[in-house]
């Protein structure tokens, strides 16, 4: 159909707008979504995002950033992202500013602009990093901004550093992109997070990927056209044992009971179906990692997380390189 | 009438209690109303703010204040303020403690007074930035505190760094203040912007104000009075183009509808007659600014944005400076 | 009764989970509740605070902790213990994560547990300031966490630095903690800080405790029956005056009417007999003090600030120097 291909269309559509070329690497301008970036300027970035750890770990703390001020511009709480963006700007001794509450800039003018707003924060810091629960509000205010702007989440849309977070992991977990299973567990639908991995995955050689769903949250067809389109191989299946044993991730997510209407019946079977457990532990392979992008509730029994294969909290942990990584890159450049 | 005269002699009252003598020059204390600065102090101010300029440019970052804890205790929120403060302060090195709910303070204990709330905070900080919703506030707080404290604005009574800024920019943007014709533009009985920039613009020489209201929000009688004893030639107009045409400053504020109550006819017959848009551009002299308080509407259309005579954004950076300015006189003296 | 036994034998546990040995000295690790501290240790650590009231003192800043970053997570707002906190991580030259929101980590979720929370902060910090509603959460968290917990109070539980705080305050006052007289003064069933101040005096010698409180809010028998286990003199008494003439100490805490349900007439009544004002400090000897945990309403006239006996906004700022002491001894140690 002519949404499919749209979609398909835009996804394929190269985006540059973020980058300039800088002799012969492109100089990174904002981050907005998980499309702008290609295979080469993902292994750049985490190549940072590794010495990133060693800074990180060092206690004397860095001052690769001193003298810089990010804000941190919620339009909406995300109480565990702004913790991760502040953390990673205060550990290369950079300074923040603060707001949880962006929505009263223009709640109490009764109405000014995005685009006034960041016109205004621009002036007091160095870049921005901004929350908003509007599609596209990420994209709007890098085009205002003269100063980098990072989308930590818009609405429905992209939330690019956590996609980043995500392959990061995996490479750092197995060594390896190309050539990997990856189980995708839960309410493929909605989550934006399956939906970027795809994406991301999709830039890698010889990567098979495996929907496992119930038939009411299943991956749409925009992801999965996008997939055959760049010829990555995928699969559905029910059966979250049979995948597990193949698979060298298991990306749990969590299902919504709101997603079910009043199917209670289908929920309470779909959630007892998906469950990751020592079960699934005992058949998966020795190498092989179960990922989450947290908070987990009970999609992942609490006996898993003391298996050496449960990476959900390295994985948080990685987020926090990734942002360092990317405000080193957009503040001081390669 | 005696009330008129009251306000008057109010204004005309020299306050020096937030100043001590200290050789020549004088010894800022507290920041608590625009009517404290004479026009010597104002311009040593400035002198400051344009120091802070090449500061900040410094990406290497300041470390005037290093070692200085400031607190901004804000009893309603005001992002925009409260962010301006902390980028002044973090920009020349010092440190930040922030509370955007310091009604928690006495509302947990159901009735702590403002006093004793200073006494504890003064005791974590070395300067107390507050925001308040009761007039008055920020002087009961410079009383009670041993260390120096700003308003960032008490209810319907002062914002003084908001006037403060408003002249500075005036400075920059025309390199003088005497001799200047400023139109003040919408909102002039409820805007405490406006009441202040005319306090402030007494101060100085052969100053000429056009009040551009409509007649529902018209300037009240106190200010006139005070611009009249002041020797300051003032008049009101109906007539924003013809204003616009002879000004150097255009000075705009929102017209609230809320102001006009039942009568919605006078409020958008109001709203079409003083917004600022091409056609005042056109009219006015290419050396002339516009300026605004922030947040805007409609009042100002955005195509004016583009034009170099739109000064409202460099208006709010400007606070920044000035912020800068007062946040280093305070703690280290001239 | 077999209660009144169970809570003595807790508290005479002796508590040592929270250290271990590190030569002569102990490694403070967490600091949960206020009987984890024996006399030594107390000692060991007011001698520290008593070095950090030198170094908040030299405006050039500490850089103590330096590169070090605490995460003050509340689940609660306490803005007063938050500042506090803040202040004291800065006053070092440390940094600061800020949430007074936590319950969103959960709440968005509509349900991570506790120990995922902190298993994630644990990632972006070096020590964690936890203030939680559920007795029991700091020890739940100091658990899960591989950094330091420190507990700014868990609900109807603990409150350890307020404790430490107040015993600081007596020993800076009078130079001494052995044979020292006491009266705690207001709603001694309900006020976690007098349990707490009674846990702690009964590690001195010849310690002498007036209970001076209405009969609806009398110090519960587990804490006399402690005290008395302990060797501990203590003695009811409804005069205040009496008390006040032989105590080194008169600790005064807030009456809240919700205590005395409808019997109005019994809290008015209480709360006029129980306020301390001149008459008081004119039968009190000439070296004894007032002090209060804050905030105040009108138990201690306004009056009583001026005497040099009033010690409670001295005893909020030992606040500052017993956490800084805290801070420094969890991430350095001695």
């Amino acid at each position: 159909s002519s949404i499919r291909s749209g979609v398909a269309c835009r996804a394929l559509n190269v985006e540059t707008k973020h980058f300039f070329s800088l002799g012969s690497k492109f100089q990174l301008e904002d981050v907005i979504e998980a499309q702008q970036f290609d295979r080469d300027t993902l292994s750049a970035i985490f190549d940072v995002a590794l010495e990133m750890e060693k800074i990180e770990k060092n206690s004397a703390g860095s001052h690769l950033l001193q003298g810089y001020l990010m804000a941190t511009l919620f339009y909406e709480p995300s109480t565990r992202t702004r913790l991760s963006f502040e953390s990673a700007m205060k550990r290369l001794g950079g300074e923040v500013l603060t707001t949880e509450n962006a929505r009263e800039f223009s709640s109490a003018a009764k109405g000014e602009t995005l685009e006034d707003t960041i016109r205004t924060v621009e002036g007091y810091c160095d870049i921005i990093v901004m929350r908003h629960f509007e599609s596209g509000a990420a994209r709007r205010a890098a085009t205002t901004a003269g100063i980098p702007v990072i989308n930590a989440g818009d609405g429905p849309g992209q939330h690019p550093t956590q996609a980043l977070l995500d392959v990061y992991t995996i490479q750092r977990e197995l060594g390896k992109l190309d050539g990997i299973k990856v189980g995708l567990v839960g309410d493929l639908a909605n989550g934006r997070t399956v939906r970027s991995l795809a994406y991301l995955l999709a830039k890698y050689n010889n990567v098979k990927i495996y929907l496992v769903s119930p038939e009411v949250v299943k991956m749409k067809d925009d992801i999965k056209d996008y997939l055959t389109s760049k010829g990555v191989e995928w699969e559905e299946s029910a059966d979250l044992m049979e995948v597990a044993s193949k698979c060298d991730v298991v990306y749990q997510t969590r299902i919504q009971r709101e997603r079910f209407g009043e199917r209670i019946d289908l929920y309470e079977e779909a959630r007892g179906r998906y469950i990751v457990d020592q079960n699934v532990l005992d058949v998966m392979q020795k190498h092989a990692v179960v990922m989450h992008p947290l908070p987990r509730l009970d999609e992942i029994t609490v006996d898993v997380d003391a298996d050496p294969r449960a990476a959900y909290f390295r994985q948080a942990k990685n987020g926090l390189y990734i942002r360092m990584a990317l405000l080193k890159l957009l503040l001081l450049g390669w």
